[in-house]
């Protein structure tokens, strides 16, 4: 395995790794769910998981009940990503079609928060702030069976792609439209429902 | 490692599985970029990659200077997922508080496309349908740049969380709405751009 900043360093298209620790916490706190990926019997998994950001640690929680979450509370090595698809980009050639996006991936391994209230504040805060006062406070026994995993931030790479459409001289003659579709995420109009026991 | 099925099996709120191949395909063809999930030098990393659907197999590309997408072509186990977002689940305590969303995960080997026009055609038409046809196909020389990637679906685990908020009786007197806010993704207006060369 290579010193750690080789496996952060981008070869693919290394224009658009990004150094500012502003644009990753950008990423991080503009993102709603992370994918986690981790190694249980040679088999990799990636696990969507709600997250949030304190200074520069990532942190996201799950059951004790979950095996995958347990192999990460060890220490396993992991890797959390959040990728933001920002558009589509059109080029002339199928070869340069692509996608505008913003992306984080830390590479490392968890840690287990034992002080869970503030650090599950802080998650419920990162995905709809001000619920948090508002509703229940995690009984003793919802805590124990929750795991609170924290992952420092220091074994990261950042990408943005946001550039033009690409074109070559072997496009000429094909006349077709080029730009970007951009895509958004809209939260639309709460739904009100019946509660379930 | 258990049998297959023990792999997929969802053990965390199973009654969230489906078992429907339709309702696998319509996620997949509704998602836009899938994460995979591959181990290299005992690191775990998960990438995100456009993908498209042909009958029981997901196909998706990258580049042949790609140390992971290498890794991949040559039969390593991988993860493949697709995560749908659909909303926030507004419960009144911050235990029950979760996502409605639908998910796909499919583990296997991949095996490398040799006829790999028919299979980006399929992977440019699930992003923007009939754009193919407009498009410079891509050159001997960009081929041989790509490789192309199936994973047969025969280890898949579906969830689709849509459920309403659930409450306990705990949660008496927390007087707070519940409800579930709505996610989507729109596709704005089109942005005209400069091409670079």
């Amino acid at each position: 395995m290579g010193a750690p900043v080789s496996r952060t360093s981008v070869r693919r298209l290394p224009e658009l790794q990004v150094d500012d620790p502003a644009v990753l916490h950008g990423i991080l706190d503009a993102g709603t769910v992370a994918q986690v990926a981790i190694v249980h019997d040679g088999q990799p998994y990636a696990i969507p998981v709600a997250y949030g950001r304190s200074g520069s640690s990532v942190l996201f929680h799950g059951s004790t009940g979950s095996r995958l979450f347990r192999t990460l509370a060890g220490g396993a090595p992991c890797c959390f990503t959040v990728t933001l698809l920002d558009g589509l980009v059109l080029a002339r050639s199928a070869f340069e079609t692509s996608m505008h996006y913003r992306s984080v991936m830390a590479l490392g391994r968890c840690t287990v928060v034992e002080d869970k209230v503030p650090a599950l504040r802080t998650i419920s805060e990162h995905i709809l702030p001000g619920r948090w006062a508002e509703v229940r406070p995690p009984s003793r026994k919802e805590l124990a069976a929750t795991l609170v995993l924290a992952l420092p931030l220091t074994e990261v790479s950042v990408k943005v792609s946001a550039g033009p459409p690409s074109t070559s001289p072997e496009d000429a003659g094909y006349d077709v439209w080029t730009g970007v579709v951009p895509f958004r995420v809209e939260r639309g109009e709460p739904i009100e429902c019946e509660e379930e026991s």
